[in-house]
């Protein structure tokens, strides 16, 4: 018996384990409650929500945090809610494995109406082709441990999420540890590499003035470090798109900003669009990275490289991978540059003075909080003004800086904090966060009084729908205001803060960041029209979209 | 001008406008601003909701009161948020049309990475396509008003969700009103119809006990007057599914009450299954509705008759529709029965004697909450116990019983209840619902709050989630508490209760029925072991198969 294959239920646990994954987020329901029961049993801690989408949102930013994340949920009314907080990470590339019980094999009789079915037994994993990379359905228990290699390594590779489907009935049973033969293709062809890099190395080391474009898949793939080392090596200095904001240590003297065309600082619009080779290194080309479509980046002077792509000016290379081409142009033969006064891109802020009774503005809250902003943070900026104006606060280390700059869907900031610090133990969570995106998940900082976390929240209450207001305004972008300071109350536990002034906000913070036993709220109330400069710059160029 | 055609945003106003629509549930984003404009300008108003999945349950309960419901949101982060409540609404017949706005024609370049975008343009179009019975892209102008058509035809005609999407270059475009030519179709072929009639009419007259099943789509297609006409006309006595509860004024004298197989009351299951005709109409036969499977209804001995089927024993009738075939039924042929005494199904209840020092139980509650349902009540009942504690409340008006008691999603019943009032505004919601429940969606009384509505929520606080422990006890099964009686301050509105007794429960739901300016929510203290009746014999029939 001891040379027993485990149970699939157990080999899915393994394999997570051997992701590092350590936690799983989710909510039990009957479908999955017998894989729920053997997590319980296992090294990985089950983290209870109180909602399946923040499970989902909470694995994201762990998965951004650690690498892979989980979450675990019952059959459709649990799946189906969790679809958009899995979409998002599909759209950022964030690799999630959802798992989700289901109605057991021999109960699928035909036409069986059982509760939580919609329309029949596959709705639920054909939705899910659409916003995953891989999906299995573990009907077979002979094929179980194979299709659970392949959706976590589809996962791993790609770093989207991946669906697995566990009916009720299959997790005790004993799969087959036969191996599927590896069907290899995840190598560079060697030849083609050397002339991607050979080609890559002659453009650049024939430009004048190159820049590097750094985006969030150097952070996906743990490629942080190549970047440094070409960035430190080459000299050649280096911006980053919003969704990669912080993929880069934002003290290095060889960073420069944010590049977001013409929503973005002028002055490094201006740098990057004079530069006659801009490599662009695991950026995503969307609107919002990109200034809705301001970003003024020409073919003819790129070199664009991403897991799915390589492509120097107007031609590409296929069979090449992304980390081997990053590595090949590191190389001796790309020259060394010479040292560049780059002072203009940083300008050492003056230093913020509070006055005290001054009502508190978008513009002076964050140039406050740049001042505070230490390693021990990661800042999560919700969607709206608490993303456009964190843009430039100033992030020491990398990976500090979590936000759906991207998919920008609203609600995702608080219970990602519950997955951010529990992938990354060491920091505690600064949410920043609008008032209508709080009021969807904000509820979720009762997970965070369940689990001991202690983030800092800021609400920014502007009263509504703050970003639609400049787009078009009508009373569909009021809300109800809520008493968000009296979260705690609610909770019983947490402390909460209500200002309005530049010195109640002051001493508000110095409190927040003293008190680290419990989470700490912090509603700024703000003039309901009052913006950033960042959105004011992209409520003009949108306006006339709507 | 004057007789130029509409723009496709009015047309599709106009339509909804037809269908007796006055409200739209909704949270507004940048790609649907522009309709929203519209919708602010027409007579239907604008609710704004928290979330988009409380839109979703808003509309769904307004569909159910109303006859149809619409929810109107933005691309992606919005649609794909609204998912699972619109498949909950599609798995128990109710017709919501789903408006998503969406990037304009003009601006899907290849591959354009805008915003809120997933996989490609059609990803949320085809999500919807597993649960919806129709969905509709309107890129073309010409064919934009056909398509609304077909859309809100199908909703209407099949009692199922409906997909709409709408571009947001796309709403001010004039349409064309050419009228594509009806198909036809939806009419009974006469002869079959006749043949059906008779043959059921012939198996009724010569059966001796004959009972009938009422289900859920009496009640969505508007057809329980038939229902009440062919009972009290013919003497036959009428039993109602768990979904189709109160669809039969449950205080008429030939009502008997739920039958739910094993899990409901023993007298009624053997009247029904002793029966030698069961005429069985509008319901599904799915397992919560009869009792996980526990149900013995013997195909020989059976008339089933809904939208999708008419069969009688074992033969079935095609192009016969549901309404005629019950219209047909009732006709003279159809014989009276004498008078029978069913006093024994509806026992009069003891009545209810407070004992002021008791703490409270499930099933106590329960027959304290019967004491005081009143025609002016509707219950609304969350998943789990609230629903199976319900069961026998005695509803005395039809349609005032509300509940997923199929899909059983929990977190439904705060949000119906906004539209449930809004639906039929001569009501007040009582709404039912565990603290599981309401900690995914318990923050939409703030909408409650924002439009002025004043239903009762009865927490059943019995610190986790309680229809799990009873199937596979854990870890898992626990929620932080919260103090639910303190959401009012969360608010400013609305007012609190939290009771222990029975005497303390008889003078807050007294206080609540006689407090109708605002919500009034009651925390129940319960012991986390405690169940209904019916909780305990399905727990005890479902364990097995975790």
């Amino acid at each position: 018996m001891q040379n027993r294959p485990p149970t699939i239920g157990e080999y899915l646990l393994k394999k997570l384990e051997s992701y590092d994954i350590d936690h799983i987020f989710g909510i039990p329901g009957d479908y999955v409650l017998r894989f729920y029961h053997l997590i319980e049993q296992s090294p990985i801690q089950h983290i209870g929500m109180t909602r399946e989408d923040a499970a989902g949102y909470a694995a994201d930013a762990y998965a951004r945090t650690k690498g892979m994340g989980a979450a675990c949920v019952t059959y459709c009314v649990g799946g189906l809610s969790m679809v958009n907080a899995v979409a998002g990470a599909y759209a950022e590339k964030s690799p999630v494995v959802v798992i989700s019980g289901a109605p057991g094999i021999k109960e699928r009789g035909k036409d069986a109406l059982l509760h939580h079915k919609v329309r029949d037994f596959h709705t639920q994993q054909r939705i899910y082709e659409q916003i995953t990379v891989a999906t299995a359905l573990l009907d077979e228990p002979f094929a179980a441990f194979n299709e659970i290699d392949r959706v976590l390594d589809a996962v791993y590779r790609y770093k989207r999420p991946g669906y697995i489907e566990l009916p009720r009935d299959m997790v005790d049973i004993h799969g087959s540890l036969y191996q599927r033969p590896s069907t290899g293709g995840h190598l560079s062809d060697p030849d083609t590499l050397d002339a991607a890099v050979d080609d890559a190395i002659d453009y650049i080391n024939h430009s004048k003035n190159p820049v590097i474009l750094a985006g969030v898949e150097l952070h996906r793939f743990g490629y942080q470090n190549k970047l440094i080392r070409l960035v430190e090596e080459k000299r050649i200095p280096v911006v980053a798109t919003l969704l990669g904001k912080s993929v880069m240590p934002e003290a290095h003297p060889l960073y420069l900003g944010i590049y977001e065309g013409a929503m973005g600082r002028e002055e490094i619009s201006q740098f990057v669009e004079d530069s006659d080779c801009v490599l662009i290194l695991g950026a995503f080309m969307t609107d919002v990275n990109l200034g809705i479509y301001t970003a003024n980046l020409d073919r003819a002077r790129s070199i664009y490289a991403t897991s799915e792509r390589i492509a120097i000016r107007y031609h590409t290379y296929e069979e090449v991978m992304f980390g081997d081409f990053i590595d090949g142009i590191s190389s001796s033969k790309l020259r060394r540059r010479r040292k560049q006064d780059l002072g203009w891109a940083y300008p050492t802020p003056q230093p913020f003075e509070v006055v005290p009774d001054a009502p508190l503005t978008v513009l002076r809250l964050f140039q406050h909080l740049n001042e505070l902003i230490s390693d021990e943070l990661t800042v999560i900026a919700d969607a709206g003004d608490s993303l456009f104006g964190a843009v430039d606060l100033r992030i020491h280390q990398h990976t500090n800086f979590i936000s759906p700059a991207y998919y920008t869907s609203m609600g995702f900031a608080v219970p990602a904090s519950v997955g951010a610090q529990l992938g990354m133990s060491n920091t505690r969570p600064l949410v920043i966060v609008g008032d209508g995106a709080f009021q969807m998940t904000g509820t979720e900082l009762s997970t965070t009084a369940r689990y001991g976390l202690n983030p800092i929240i800021l609400v920014l209450n502007n009263h509504g729908y703050g970003t639609e207001r400049h787009l078009c305004e009508g009373g569909f972008n009021d809300i109800r205001n809520w008493n968000y300071s009296r979260i705690p109350e609610l909770f019983g536990e947490g402390r909460g803060f209500h200002v309005r002034t530049e010195g109640e906000f002051d001493t508000a913070i110095k409190a927040a960041l003293a008190d680290t036993q419990h989470f700490v709220l912090i509603e700024a109330e703000l003039d309901k029209l009052d913006t950033s400069p960042a959105l004011a710059r992209l409520a003009e160029r949108m306006s006339g979209k709507i």
